[in-house]
């Protein structure tokens, strides 16, 4: 397996992420998330998926669906501080090929920066109202 | 309005967020949050709120309908660095008075630390399948 990325700032991580998602590349999206700490992945309708090993083969089961997302990201608010970072968006996913968005997903993404750089340590996604998109967010994807 | 009180640790911020929730204390509820950083609150089906003022908004609104709660948490993992936490728990909420348990909520708490000790800065909860309960996980609550 190659070596894996060095993500040099929560951006890059969280664009690294999204783009794994969108190819459906599993070693992409697991290059992502910490080794160190006690990760934990909570999709919309999932079960809480935590640790490397359950993160991973959750991740499998979904890109072996096959189905292609194309996900739109409004970013909300970011706290930031020397060795962690909290973002808060709104992802609108749709399956390539079908015409309807899917209902918007809050997500809450943690990153923390060790040794190898920035890595996500949680990923908890959850459907909300589309009243939720607010006026004119920040697209960022 | 009395002076807030300064927490010592995330679990100290933590149990007072509980507790402010189950007795349905809004002053309890809002001193537990920091009013420095963009702080997020995500219910189940309810909108995304975001800011001081929408989240005091949004517990008044819960607090308002009566119903008392009772929560019992289970801790399932935690990511702890000098300035912020984040704590991974499914909640299992009961309506005082009703005889069923709701669905278990997985709830994603982020805590950091500032000159007035520890407060929340996100609390991200959804439901999720009664297997993510795991087994026999360390009840705290």
């Amino acid at each position: 397996m190659p070596k894996k990325p060095i993500y040099t700032s929560p951006q890059e991580a969280e664009s690294a992420f999204y783009e794994a998602l969108e190819r459906g590349d599993l070693d992409a999206m697991m290059a992502v998330w910490s080794e160190d700490e006690e990760i934990v992945c909570i999709l919309p309708g999932s079960a809480r998926l935590a640790g490397y090993a359950m993160v991973r083969e959750g991740w499998r089961q979904i890109f072996g669906s096959g189905n292609r997302l194309k996900v739109q990201l409004l970013a909300l608010s970011t706290v930031h501080a020397p060795f962690f970072a909290v973002h808060s968006l709104v992802e609108q996913i749709a399956v390539v090929g079908e015409k309807h968005l899917a209902a918007p997903v809050a997500a809450t993404n943690v990153y923390v920066r060790g040794a190898q750089g920035w890595r996500m340590i949680m990923h908890h996604a959850s459907p909300v109202p589309p009243s939720s998109i607010g006026d004119a967010p920040h697209v960022l994807h």
